[in-house]
């Protein structure tokens, strides 16, 4: 503990790449077999070692001759020569042309010994005696190397053939197998050790205790896919708990396997605080802290010989610190440029205020405009969220002293992978069965749910293509309607509706535990003019009736949870679609149909994404097709 | 052989594109472990099965109530409430809530039976009661649901996470790990044998026979890494003779275990023809010969229910193809779109002749300008040559009712790989030592060997960047000069000189075999030079020396053939190095020093890879370090 250092200010994201910079990832180069070499990087120089073609080639079919013999030959004038024999490609001649001789030759064959041209069949006439082809008439005349490709033509053996670095598309692939290699040299791939930490999380597939609080462990696969992306290799580690001989040991070991180790803290501080010690005793700590957001906690060090870095512990931080500063270094390690469509290009759809006094990388969404430009729109859903990882496609460097994004300003956006491309459609509001049927026929679309209120409040902030509405709405947006379904919807209850439930008057009346939306959903906005309707009847007011309805004003967040709520019994009853209850085998007591109509913002309709939208809610008849309570409206 | 199909007149294009498009190449969709999911294509829309947060979680530190408990509370009138409990994140909470009650607890952390918000620690006071804390004082009020992130906030069970036919990148790596997915169901990846015909081929790392006009196999593996870059897996199958019996065999094996079968035609006609017949008489033959060039021999057809397609052997005609018809298949029965990175524009830089009646797929080499636009040149080196592969970065698709296309034309360029990016320089000219080492340092030069005379007259065509020009030249061309190097050239000889050679006489005087090179090497330019200067001493025709000389008129195509022509024993002496001949183990009669020099075209040098490359060039004095006879200019 005598060399502790002290970190007692943020560092520069400058200061933190040249830490990372500073890090050995750089694995021994490797030879692959030809056949695995597809996107690997060469690691050293090819120079051809033959020739190729290995010998010369005779290039159309005809007679192999000695030039000289035929000068002078023409139509009028043609040169005889005597037939000594025939060569086939791919046999070895087994003649020899001598002065006035010419062998048949066939394209590709070996040129025999003593001939050096070629005279093309066309030009040529065999000539018998006694029943066989004794000789041939050239008439024209060659010179020597006419028709003949001669040995290294192609390649030439010691011509330099592949630089170093060069990346194996499927052409460089045949050149190396035209020059016979069996296998190639290339660079290594770095192997990079994924230590998850935290009590609290459960490997995907596991069995996971909410009630303990746990959660699936995100970072863990989505950083490993980030690495084999980068040109690394992952290997995930177990489980380490907060333990710190298990954390040494564990952090050791991967540093000993591995070229770089990566961690991701967690929601439980300690298990950061251990990782934390590790690397000051055993190993040396280069960074702690950056001045980003997210990634404040970032570590840098270096541990047994090997390189470590510390993310954060939310899954979009922890890509996004990933992607900035770790996955630079890989492609460095492995040689792999990082590809052009890792960054787009698109103005700011909204303006956007920071000044937070460090750099902001601001996660960010794209949308294309009628004319196939990019708008970028941030994402901010909280760092905790997973979703912000398929909400938004990268993120925006904004620098600590830039106050305010305009729109219309101009941002590059760093791509979440390369792979990421701007969805074909950017569509809110409410969730629904039907359109999610819908939107499994389009290409790539991307659907918010956030609610048809909230939907509604975007469209018209202008940054989505459509909103997706249900129910009655009390605000005006300007839109153009493409068309809608209709749903029925209602109290879903348990099977065989054990509290004989008959409407909303028994919820009011009766201790019944009942679970409610969200009031950005449509189905909320109809049950509340149901409420109303039913106080008109009852001549009480609105209020009296709902705070009699015990779990009215907590509203869940899917659309599909209060029938959740019912099918775990945890509830009485739950707002609901008939569908919703056929589906989770529940009952309904139905109260309505509403409407979904699905509204676009003007601009955007001729965008093809919105068009294969309309056309498939122009089919919406079939769609619907055995979807409960489904009908066209 | 009753059905024998007529193939008169070579179909359209088109038609060909819609025959294989007819082809069933989907494979049935397959389960994935997560971890092996990245890149794949998720088969179908995937739900979410659970709420993420599972738990209503407290988003802050500090104490879980129930809000009402805390209405009025403020800074001058703090509510005091009872503790009893603590609840940690990644734990199942001991404590129920009720009235008049806080518990303690931390981020992340499951909020408690009866508590319905949280208070935020900053805003709390402990009560100490006998020496422990017993109670806390709040100083503001919470409303339910303050500071907590209720069950499903981040996704709701039943909610739409993704569509099908999405690509799984490392986001929604991790969605699909929030959720739990152990596995996920992708798209499958068409199987595509390949078979290679052709009894003259080898495969690469076998023993080449070119006595017997044996060559490496090409085709097989370029188009298997071309097949695995569209999305499917490449199976390669035995090479097949051109026996019937034995092709029918392997072509049905492999049509049984393949979504796809190709096979590449060969130099040898009769392979071909056997598997004509084979498509015939055992399966159906939808199309053969397609009006496009290269490309007329294409065959399509079904062969035990699966797909076959015969591609051209010629290697750049065969990827040509299968790029242009084949990959596009593979794609959509993957389910992997093509990446927009496929093709890019350019600008002609040449005028370029055509009106052949069919379409043309013009093999198309890039370079960029120094304001990085794109420039495109036609590649023609026979469709024979290898090399073509690399030289050319994909083709133009060109009607057959265009005549020419002008310099300056727009046309876009099909590139043989997604992969495939412009090289950084495009330099021309002699080959050399020194020069390949200066192109190591380089990020992604692409070089083609013309040799010096050639290299200047393209360089006048204004198509490369720069034209690395040796010994003595006869055309002026405008141009500027980057810096150079020197090097020494001679009669290469076998080890010890054998012969006792002393100089270019001995050649002429004596019946000794020399091996030359091509007249636009400047190897040859310095020799010819030397033979000039030796006919004026001995009062001679440079002719009649020439003539002396056996195998002065026959120029080998690479700069170290004459020398291995030489290690072969093939010849007594040859054009070469100081360098090459040492590298070889050989010996040298020098016969003088020869000046390299790199010439750049004017409109390129603010160019970034022409800055590289001066800079290398600049740093020559250690690029020639340890090459025998090399020096600065």
């Amino acid at each position: 503990m005598s060399d502790r250092k002290q970190f007692r200010t943020l560092e520069s994201p400058e200061t933190a790449r040249e830490a990372i910079a500073s890090l050995d990832l750089e694995p021994d180069p490797e030879t692959v077999p030809l056949s695995d070499a597809g996107g690997r990087i060469l690691a050293e120089r090819v120079d051809a070692d033959l020739d190729v073609p290995g010998f010369d080639r005779a290039s159309v079919d005809g007679y192999a001759v000695r030039g000289r013999d035929t000068f002078g030959a023409d139509e009028a004038d043609p040169v005889e020569l005597e037939l000594v024999g025939t060569v086939h490609a791919g046999t070895e001649p087994d003649v020899e042309v001598g002065e006035g001789e010419a062998a048949e030759i066939s394209t590709g064959a070996v040129m025999p010994e003593g001939a050096d041209a070629v005279v093309m069949v066309e030009r040529t006439e065999e000539r018998h005696a006694e029943g066989a082809v004794r000789g041939v008439a050239a008439y024209t005349a060659v010179a020597p190397g006419d028709n003949v490709m001669l040995a290294g033509t192609d390649i030439a053996a010691g011509a330099r053939a592949l630089g170093p670095g060069t990346r194996l598309t499927p052409r460089e692939i045949g050149l190396l197998s035209a020059l016979g290699l069996e296998e190639v040299p290339v660079r290594g791939r770095p192997t990079v050790g994924i230590v998850s930490t935290g009590d609290e999380l459960v490997r995907p597939g596991g069995d996971l205790r909410s009630e303990a609080g746990q959660i699936y462990d995100v970072n863990s696969y989505t950083i490993a896919a980030g690495v084999e992306e980068a040109g690394g290799e992952a290997e995930l580690y177990p489980h380490a708990g907060d333990d710190y001989e298990e954390m040494e040991r564990l952090l050791l070991d991967a540093a000993a396997e591995c070229d770089l180790v990566l961690s991701s803290g967690s929601t439980s501080a300690s298990a950061v605080d251990v990782i934390y010690r590790v690397i000051e005793e055993r190993g040396d700590l280069l960074l702690h802290g950056v001045a980003v957001k997210p990634g404040k906690p970032m570590l840098v060090g270096e541990l047994g010989g090997g390189a470590y870095v510390g993310l954060p512990g939310y899954p979009v931080s922890a890509l996004t610190i990933f992607r900035t500063f770790v996955a630079p270094a890989i492609r460095e390690a492995a040689g792999v440029p990082e590809p052009e469509t890792a960054t787009v290009s698109g103005r700011m759809a909204v303006r956007e205020r920071y000044g937070e006094g460090r750099l902001r990388l601001m996660p960010a969404g794209l949308v294309n405009d009628a004319d196939g430009d990019t708008l970028v729109y941030p994402v901010d859903k909280g760092s905790g969220a997973t979703t912000s990882l398929v909400d938004a496609d990268g993120v925006v460097a904004v620098d600590p002293d830039t106050e305010y994004l305009g729109e219309g300003n101009e941002v590059e956006v760093q791509l979440f992978s390369p792979d990421v491309r701007p969805p074909t459609l950017l569509a809110v509001g409410e969730p629904d069965p039907a359109l999610s049927r819908v939107l499994d026929d389009l290409r790539s679309p991307r659907f918010l749910p956030v609610g048809s209120r909230e939907g509604l409040r975007r469209l018209r902030g202008g940054v989505p293509d459509v909103a997706v509405v249900a129910g009655p709405t009390d605000r005006e947006v300007e839109s153009v309607d493409l068309g809608g379904w209709t749903r029925e919807w209602g109290l879903v209850v348990p099977p065989e509706n054990p509290d004989g439930i008959e409407g909303l008057g028994d919820l009011v009346d009766r201790d019944l535990a009942f679970v409610n939306r969200g009031t950005d959903s449509g189905l909320r906005s109809s049950l509340d003019a149901a409420v109303a309707e039913l106080a008109a009847d009852r001549d009480a007011s609105q209020s009296a009736l709902t705070d009699a309805i015990r779990g009215f004003g907590v509203g869940t967040k899917g659309f599909e949870s209060p029938a959740r709520a019912v099918a775990r019994g945890d509830a009485d009853a739950g707002l609901g679609l008939r569908a919703t209850a056929e589906s989770l085998g529940l009952g309904v007591v139905a109260l309505g149909t509403e409407s979904v109509r699905v509204r676009a913002n003007p601009d955007r309709v001729g965008k093809p994404g919105v068009e294969e939208l309309a056309a498939g809610v122009e089919a919406i008849d079939g769609v619907v097709d055995g979807l409960a309570g489904y009908g066209p409206d």
